[in-house]
């Protein structure tokens, strides 16, 4: 236990709840690392795909940029609504539940749960991987430091949210002061220089062009960027986590989250057009990201470039902890209903979702370990998810005020109108422009996830079927059951066993299984040649009912499989009577003492648990040794 | 149960023991599979050492083999007469111990396990090894290949003795008949070409001299000869395995073996001096083996060549058959007299002693993945335990005889008395000649294992002396223990357990975990809602003694703990009475269905176990789910 309380910190009672939520400036790193963080990959995936029109490319930039921006802001005003009115938490689960039912509801949620677990490797993988080019020394270690970072936001994240939030504060703000002020310069030098600003580090000058613009080519710029909206969803989800007047600290966390990424999208998309900076290829070897390319051009390589470019690595390696932060809080509203296994549910010993943290631990353990620690394949993946969500969400939104009418209802249901509209198109394009790419895999995993939620809420409904019951115990008692003790030999342990059932029926029987040799000479055995001194005669000198010795012959040296089929028998000889075997257990205090023995007793329990019917029992008498 | 049916066979009732014995026939493949392989690396080993001493080194073969062939004899006559004193299998261990002392059998029972293991594994790699250098391609695969064998050797033991000599009869006797025919062919020649016959294929030719003769040089080599006496110690362990007259076959087989053996040692040795044949070095690129060199000048490189050479190798994968045989028969006797655990005595399903031959395997296994399949290293360590094992046993045979007297005692206790001096000497010999390159690794080891054993059996005389009891049942019974029963909510199951308990004890307390929110309103639990509905009121109406209702509050929304202690403090506060947990259990018949439950019954089974004490016991009432 005491490592437990080292690694995850001591329990939390449940009544110190209120002590451990947070407000704006812890709720900002908890819920919004990942939305701040897709500012450094979402221009990057955008530009990356205009590459072939050259320096022509980034006379489309700022539309597309403008087009996710908007998008954001619907996205925000459905969520800011959302919010205030589902205070108990209004994922998109929640709220395409409640107003449009179960299944798209756990569409939703399942759209979610594959993006969260497709960010939480990605994100890992994608910090590393900056953090590898920055120091090639560290390349053979990819995987090892995947694996430590996943360890890390695990950790964190089972300890609670408040003391994540402590954490992840310093990085968060660190980058944000360093965006801003970059973009401040930016933009200021820009203006002064009439639109044409002299960069301080030039970028590289601009690829060749090899392609005409098209349609197409846009739209999957389109698509890559809205990549920078996964992670929008989660503070909807974590309400509950703030604290009071929670409604209103949730939304203002939101509020800052969404504004911080606006800024900055749309100030590197201003500067990337004032200082001419075309994406290079990323397999290539000389590769550098657009951020750095941005930072050199505006403020040279001194040291606010290497503190921006830490607080970049920072950022993507812990961006994954919106993943882990909203995850497990959908996990357990699914659970509450049903469709997920009960655990879900439960809050561990710090008052977070420890189970859904830890299966998302693992699931992006194994897709790290599976894909040696370099996720570029799963990037595709990305997106459709929260998409799909998004749209849910807004749709479910719709129907949401058509119910509550009322004053200002119709304006909000307008605004949510246009939002499920919009990302429900946007939806169609990232599929469509990521199909072949590998969309495909989250198209078919959606449906897969929601086979087996259905299925965990058909088995529970099933299951309560079965056992629930609500008439009270019956006035008369059951009849007493049948006893049956094994014994192996006449020892404490044995006679202990015997005793004990002795006191709990009138019925025993002793069960001793000895070695069928198929000859007339029986080799000398305590039990059968003393049962009359040993057991017989006190008991009837005590006027105790005489416990009856049941000799079983193994022919072919076994002991557990001649017990087995003779409880079986007797059950079923016996349909209206309970069976209790009564197994005598020496308890090793040390476990390599248990090689020492043959764990027929562990044996016993395990195939009787195994084969047995609802009216077989196993009474366990452990002996534990003193001596050792 | 059905695949290990097809694995190992099934069972073999003990009464049908009679017909798994063998007679010498499979005797021989079973027991002297070692003894016989070893003509293909006991010559080799010592002529290996001869190297530098060039053509000349052949002038001393001979003599060393002479040698070696009269220790054979010696060791030869003392085994038969250890047969016929101890019928019921007289190895080492068992004459060692009957006529030593306790300590010089286990003494010897170490050396000869550490040999046995040794033995396994170096056997199992040199055969592989051979068939590797014979077909290269094969070489990345050895280690795999080495597991298969070592797979297919424990599985065949594991179907028992019967079995397992007919399957090895087929290569054992095709590999003698091989042998004598080359010796008998080449012999013939050289007496007809008057000493100095004509190879057909000639062997390379002899070395530069760079060595003078050495006694030292002569000693090591004489040392590494000796490793063709390793495994002949194993028909007198194993005397219960043959046919009646068990004696005589037994003895029949040993004469047979070392009969084999001696004829062929001394023929290679005679060959190898006739046709100028010396070793070439084993690491060097050009190395082939003595045998080949020999069977290709006497006989060509004819398809009899490639017959020998390939029973060759399949006798040499196959040598570890011998440690398989009697490693299990040696730990067998070791157990029944407690220094090692008692499941080695123990007949498994095929009536062969199972523990020992899966714990060979896995040592074997572990040995072979270490080295890579590649034991030469482990070479050296050979033959100490071997030889201390023939020492032990001789010595012992003196003592026996001395105590006997009797007809022809006098004589035999000769015979035995020079066996144990020059076995004794040629330990020593082998200690010192190989001391630095591995056999102080075996001079370690044994006192290990020794000390192991001396401990499994102090450990076993306190259990005994603690457990052990002698007197009668008294004549009352005990007080009826108190009953917890541990209720989660009010179902069939929960209601099942209850009604169970009732039937046991008058004294029933219904335990049940609240979650503590240390607020004044308490959330609807139906359990402590309709407590006096449920349970109280039909009890009183039935005139049954009423359960009592105990709310246990966890602040920490654990369930186990609360229970865990409260049964602890119970048990305290009633040091007189016995205390039944009663613990509700779902029962699921598929595995993955367990994902969607908490597992808190097996929990607290488990934590009951570890931390209870005598008089705590856990009564499991499983309720099997009929739907799935």
């Amino acid at each position: 236990m005491s490592l437990l309380d080292f690694l995850v910190g001591p329990p939390i009672a449940t009544w110190k709840e209120g002590s451990e939520k947070i407000g704006v400036a812890k709720g900002i790193p908890v819920f919004g690392l990942d939305a701040l963080g897709s500012a450094a990959y979402g221009p990057e995936a955008a530009l990356t795909l205009l590459i072939p029109l050259g320096l022509a490319g980034l006379n489309h930039i700022l539309p597309l940029t403008f087009g996710i921006i908007a998008l954001l802001g619907i996205v925000f005003f459905s969520y800011r609504q959302t919010i205030a009115a589902y205070p108990g938490g209004g994922g998109s689960y929640t709220v395409a539940r409640e107003n449009l039912g179960t299944f798209p509801g756990l569409l939703a949620a399942c759209a979610l749960l594959i993006d969260y677990t497709l960010d939480a490797a990605v994100g890992i993988s994608a910090g590393i991987g900056a953090l590898t080019s920055a120091i090639p020394s560290l390349h053979p270690q990819t995987l090892w430091l995947c694996l430590s970072a996943l360890l890390i936001l695990t950790l964190v994240n089972l300890r609670g949210v408040r003391e994540n939030g402590a954490l992840f504060m310093v990085p968060t703000y660190l980058f944000l002061v360093c965006m801003l002020v970059a973009i401040g310069i930016g933009v200021a030098k820009t203006a002064l220089a009439d639109g044409h600003p002299v960069p301080v580090v030039a970028p590289p000058s601009a690829p060749a062009v090899v392609a005409a613009v098209s349609a197409w080519l846009l739209l999957k710029s389109f698509a890559s960027g809205c990549t920078a909206l996964t992670g929008v969803e989660a503070v909807s989800n974590g309400v509950q986590a703030f604290r009071d007047d929670r409604t209103k600290n949730a939304r203002h966390t939101l509020a800052v989250i969404i504004a911080a990424l606006m800024i900055m999208l749309a100030g590197i998309a201003y500067l990337v057009k004032a200082y001419k900076i075309v994406a290079t290829d990323p397999n290539g070897s000389h590769y550098r990201s657009i951020l750095s390319m941005l930072l050199g051009a505006v403020t040279g390589h001194g040291w606010f470039y290497y503190l921006s470019i830490g607080s970049i690595l920072l950022i993507l390696i812990f961006s994954a902890n919106t993943a882990f932060a909203d995850f497990p809080r959908v996990c357990h509203f699914i659970a509450e209903d049903g469709y997920l296994p009960v655990s879900f549910a439960d809050r561990g010993r710090r008052l977070v979702y420890s189970e859904g943290i830890l299966v998302l631990a693992t699931i992006t353990g194994l897709l790290l370990i599976g894909f040696g620690g370099i996720t570029d394949r799963l990037i595709p993946l990305f997106a459709v998810g929260a998409f799909l969500a998004f749209t849910m969400s807004q749709a479910g939104m719709v129907f949401h005020w058509r119910r509550e009418r009322g004053r200002g209802a119709r304006r909000s249901m307008l605004i949510n109108a246009v939002g499920a509209v919009s990302t429900g198109i946007t939806t169609l394009i990232i599929i469509v422009a990521k199909f072949s790419e590998g969309a495909w895999i989250t198209v078919l995993a959606i449906p897969s996830l929601l086979l087996l939620m259905y299925g965990v809420r058909r088995h529970y409904n099933k299951l309560i079927r079965e056992i629930a019951v609500h008439t009270p115990l019956p006035e008369h008692r059951d009849p007493a059951p049948l006893m049956v003790v094994t014994l192996t030999g006449w020892s404490r342990v044995g006679k202990e066993a015997l005793r004990t059932a002795m006191t709990l029926s009138d019925e025993v029987k002793v069960v001793h299984v000895i070695e069928d040799r198929n000859d007339k000479v029986r080799s000398p055995d305590e039990v059968c040649d003393r049962w009359t001194e040993l057991v017989e005669k006190p008991a009837r000198e005590g006027n105790l009912p005489v416990p009856e010795l049941v000799v079983l012959k193994s022919p072919y040296r076994f002991v557990v499989t001649p017990i087995v089929n003779y409880i079986l028998k007797l059950s079923k000889e016996n349909p209206d009577r309970r069976v209790i075997t009564v197994i005598p257990e020496l308890m090793e205090r040390r476990w390599y003492y248990y090689f020492l023995h043959t764990q027929r007793a562990s044996l016993l329990k395990a195939r009787l648990l195994m084969v047995g019917t609802d009216r077989i029992s196993v009474l366990n008498i452990p002996w534990y040794l003193k001596h050792s």
